[in-house]
């Protein structure tokens, strides 16, 4: 059902007005009609007959006709009955400001979610309760306590928290900064950050969505919607809430280097969501993406009329990992021919201390022409002669005539610059506290460009023998067994396309030596137990046997000094194994996030993957391409590809085994947390080798 | 010679001081009196007899008496003139305003030395040329056309841009950010910034040292006098062109990891200095430490009236690496028996949105009593119920009773608490603009205070064989050769006490097996040229070789592979080494920087050092505690300790390798570059060996 009525309606009832001033009831209607709305008002309060000049109707089915939106105020109590009445009118779109539901407890929640269901059946939305209400700029609507109407802006926002958006109302009045509407969303009993997000998008006064949530609802419905959205318009979240909340403890290497945090991280990175920190940087970002165009490109240059400020930004943007323009020749002449001669002409572009409007007129605009030229930062230090309103001015001019390229300013100082940024703002360039603050921004903007410039996401599929995979879960689950042996695990690897390595279980030295002597020599020893996890911590592993004897010494040291240290384990055995060919070894792995689902890890792998933490996470189904960039994401990568003199891997084989893990674990959401560890693998052409693998399962 | 007449002058002349405003000898005597300075005032003009109601002078010595401070600000031909005139008079001190000296090129150059020459034969101190001049609060002084007099306050200010400092008065102005003293150095033709960095730290009005440098003037004597005032005062630093800064080409490793921003941060490191990133930051900064005491350690409290604000708070504190504090049970208790029930007691204690100052003072007050919290960050949303003043003063009140505890406000929003803020600024309470910049400030602090409890630094001094080394290195400088060959480098570390392997050139296979038959097997062999850096790229380095046969066979090959990839290789023969027992590889290396000295640099060796980068660099001379610190700067400490099942390496060893070293780069300053790689290090007690060494020099 569509949002509409919450952002245009034709009338508005006000359910709990108050002529009392102070009172929520009286701050909502009041912000109605200060606000300049058009439409229809209807106050409804048992014991007043009117209100700020208003008729009063003592319910809504006085009032005669139906309202369209309805914004309900009354103790917690009387609500069921308001979205009854609401029910028997039509009327589809209810705001309710009112607390007192899941947030206080059990008794709370039983009464909203009884509320959602009488809404539900007659078809109206909702949206809270427990929030500060709604206001949309174009239809001059404010029906929240939230505070005055902001001036009308590109954006439209949502909040979680009803008190951040009030800070946010507060201080966007405070810098001039307008937004398309405003949502406190509550306790998102029916409308959800997803609705909201959705409606915005489709919104055509929204340019920018941003918001700032504590918890997502259906994460993989989240992911997928936001991503398609992210293409039409940028979403900047704040997401408080990462690194405190604490991930479940996790027997695998991928589940215990999996925070939430990470989760979070991948599932922006997916949807190429904007994660900003701060409520400054929020507006930062979304002034400069409302009102600019997007980057070509990372390539910045700085013009300013002092040295060091201009050093400061050069330094911010090699910092922010942007490219620092190298101007045209062509360019460099253009600034020389006309700039006095103490101007630096190079990037940074110093027009100097004494430089009035036209030169920096002069000089944005064959800046604006260079070709080698992504975006400007345009500084301005209050010196004795500068003309900070004028400049101002010159800026907008220049950024008319040429609206191609994103225009930042940073004019330092406050109120000797502040005539000037009150005409930056009039003009919609955005205006930084600092330079940092203004190549941060366009670091973003980079980032988001990147995103948008991704081919098409297709997941491949590979033929596998998935029916095998189906029966050991299955056996494993009906057992109520968690864990996946390793020969089960090698099975499910082969089940998928993976290669394994050849060997067998002895159970008596001699054994030991027979297997090693068919699979032929170098052989690793493996201690074969249920209960050992980590078997090189107990001595359970031993590689490069390369004889009969080595084989009979190292499995009767093992049953001899592994039972002393594990006395409770059930030992079956020791697995007698061929040595893969040399090659690297790195870790796949996949950790299943509660709520988006199978997160895919890669890193190094031994000790490296542990003390280096050098991984790399994204959400399954992975494509080819972003299996590729999750390798490149490692410091090691370099590794990878070969290094002084060292000849590199098949990195292609990586990149492919990520890819059959993802299917994996996307075909089977039993599967909690897996990890193939070592993943070995060699020269480009050869077949990496699944070394071992911990799988834990779950219905 | 002290600086005090530039703090506290008895009288100041003007000379150029002028009647047309907008004219910069105008705004200056302006300045002068609308500053409410105290002490006598000339104005020098040849061509009025009264500037704003003062008598004006045709030149200094019609004054009559000797003015403590001279301004000068009559065009550069003229400035020399002066000087001498101030030299007659006995004038000490001097501002020179003027432009058109160094910064304009050759000329103003000679003209600036000059000035500088006379004045120091006359015991005059100049601050400038090229400055906006001088402002300190306690003497009403604002000798300087950077702005009006900005409210008194505990921070002393040095700018070396003029740009960037009127920036920052007007910032601070707007902020009711308040200074000691402000001072722009300009051309720093006499004082530089270390002068008034010493002058600040000696300055009673003084609390906090700032400043925005572009250079620094003599790196060792800055350090050396940096740290000791660090001790005392908290110095911190905006310092551009950082990173674009290019390092010259360097053949070593250390040199090519080593740019001169490693060189500043390992300064600012060692003197205890807090780097800024912005004006905004450095005020955020400046403000708690002229305020608030010290906080004893990194625990952190949050007290809020919003969840949501809380939870951001508390993810900048882990973002931060501060902790969380965990508070008493006692605490807790007291929290729980007054606050209302739906109130959050832990960190992050939430006194919920309709909190009146008294719940803020209650639980402000509880907080502070509690031994497991360091600081407090005290959070505001404007709320319905919100009385952000009455708050303010509220937590102010309570900060004044238990001065013990840095206390941080981020009040958010704007027009709303706009009183609430008036009134922390005016209790000294710093208030930050969000919850992450007020902790990213307590960070500061914290590394501060960690800095200053560590104890004296005491350099251990081994006996070595100094003349060795002074031979070997006076031998290459003679023949004007740059690189010492691997066969003395070897010499220079054992002179220094490093362990080396046994070896010996050969120069066939035949001698090449005999010299490894008596070595013991397995041997290294390395190709001996002198053309030849990178041995392993050009195939030049073979391990591990068991016979005599694979020796001559290694031999063979590279004397007929190597010629054919660096023809114009001189080839010496082959180095047949002992082959190091097994153990970590570990780089140890020195890159003298032309400002600081020699960068003392660790890391893993091999293939680590270039693909990870994970290296740490250190002032030298290192102490015993700095070198084992900068291990553990490294990820790979770990691996050093040992990791799942490896034994540890002996790590005092390599601390005393890199102290040995720092000696040894101390001592011979003609030492430019230099790595030990590999150096190889065993189990604790074992020796570590430095396999080999490159070494540059240069007069």
């Amino acid at each position: 059902m569509s949002l509409e009525s919450f952002f245009s309606p034709k009338s508005v009832a006000i359910v709990g007005a108050s002529r009392r001033k102070g009172k929520v009831g009286y701050e909502i209607l009041t912000n109605m009609i200060s606000s300049g709305y058009e439409g229809k008002i209807f106050p409804v309060n048992r014991s007043a007959d009117e209100i700020e000049g208003l008729t009063c109707y003592p319910d809504l089915s006085s009032i005669g006709e139906t309202p369209e939106l309805v914004v309900v105020i009354v103790p917690a109590r009387f609500v069921l009955g308001i979205i009854e009445d609401c029910a028997k009118l039509g009327t589809k779109s209810v705001i309710i400001i009112t607390a007192g539901f899941k947030e206080i407890g059990e008794e709370g929640k039983k009464l909203e979610e009884e509320i959602v269901r009488v809404a539900r059946r007659a078809g109206i939305r909702i949206i809270g309760p427990n929030c500060l209400g709604v206001i949309v700029s174009s239809s001059k609507l404010n029906a929240s306590f939230g505070g005055d109407m902001p001036k009308a802006g590109g954006t439209g926002y949502l909040s979680q928290s009803g008190a951040m958006l009030a800070a946010i109302l507060d201080t966007a009045k405070a810098n001039g900064i307008g937004f398309s509407s405003l949502f406190s969303i509550g306790n998102k009993a029916d409308v959800d950050e997803l609705d909201l997000i959705e409606a915005l998008a489709a919104d055509p006064n929204t340019k920018v969505i941003a918001g700032y949530l504590e918890s997502i609802g259906d994460g993989n419905e989240f992911v997928r919607e936001a991503e398609r959205i992210s293409h039409q318009k940028p979403i900047l979240l704040m997401k408080s809430g990462g690194t405190t909340a604490g991930a479940k403890a996790a027997s695998s290497h991928t589940g215990s280097l999996a925070g939430s945090e990470v989760a979070y991280e991948c599932m922006f990175a997916r949807a190429g969501i904007i994660r900003c920190d701060s409520i400054t940087q929020q507006f930062d970002f979304a002034q400069a993406f409302a009102s600019q165009p997007l980057p070509r490109g990372p390539k910045v240059v700085v013009l300013t009329n002092a040295g060091g400020a201009g050093i400061m930004a050069a330094d911010a943007i090699e910092r922010q990992g942007l490219t620092f323009a190298k101007l045209a020749e062509e360019t460099i002449d253009r600034l020389a021919a006309s700039l006095p001669a103490a101007a630096n002409c190079y990037n940074p572009v110093d027009v100097l201390g004494d430089a009035l409007p036209d030169r920096y007129e002069f000089a944005l605009d064959v800046l604006l022409d260079d070709p080698s030229v992504d975006a400007v930062v345009v500084l301005l230090t209050p010196q004795a002669m500068t003309q900070a309103a004028e400049t101002a001015e010159a800026i907008a001019k220049t950024a008319q005539a040429k609206p191609d390229k994103p225009i930042l300013a940073c004019f330092l100082g406050a109120s000797k610059v502040e005539a000037g940024v009150k005409v930056l703002r009039e003009a919609k360039i955005p205006q930084y506290e600092s330079p940092e603050a203004a190549v941060a921004t366009l670091r973003a903007m980079a980032d988001y460009v990147l995103w948008r410039s991704q081919p098409k996401r297709v997941v491949k599929l590979f033929p596998v023998n998935r029916r095998k995979v189906e029966s050991i879960i299955d056996r494993h689950l009906r057992k109520g067994a968690r864990e996946i042996g390793e020969a089960e695990s090698k099975e499910i690897l082969e089940a998928y396309g993976f290669a394994t390595p050849k060997g067998s279980i002895a159970t008596t030295a001699d054994q030991a030596a027979n297997i090693a002597d068919q699979l032929g020599y170098p052989v690793v020893l493996k201690i074969w137990s249920p209960d050992i996890l980590h078997k090189s911590d107990v001595g359970g592993v031993k590689v490069g046997l390369k004889s009969a004897q080595q084989v009979r010494d190292a499995f009767d040291l093992m049953m001899y000094r592994i039972p002393k240290k594990m006395p409770d384990a059930h030992i079956l055995g020791v697995l007698v194994q061929e040595m893969c060919a040399s090659g690297r070894e790195v870790i796949l792995g996949m950790h299943r996030d509660p709520h988006f689902g199978p997160l895919m890890m890669f890193g190094m792998g031994g000790v490296m993957v542990e003390v280096l933490k050098d991984v790399a996470f994204y959400l399954a189904p992975l494509t080819g391409d972003e299996a590729k960039r999750m390798l490149m994401n490692t410091k090691t990568y370099r590794i990878l590809q070969g290094v002084r003199g060292q000849e590199g891997v098949d990195i292609e084989a990586i990149a492919e085994g990520l890819q059959r893990l993802s299917q994996l674990v996307t075909e089977f959401p039993q599967i909690q947390e897996m990890d193939i560890n070592p993943y070995v693998v060699g020269l480009p052409g050869t077949t990496p080798i699944g070394v071992d693998a911990r799988i834990s399962v779950e219905k």
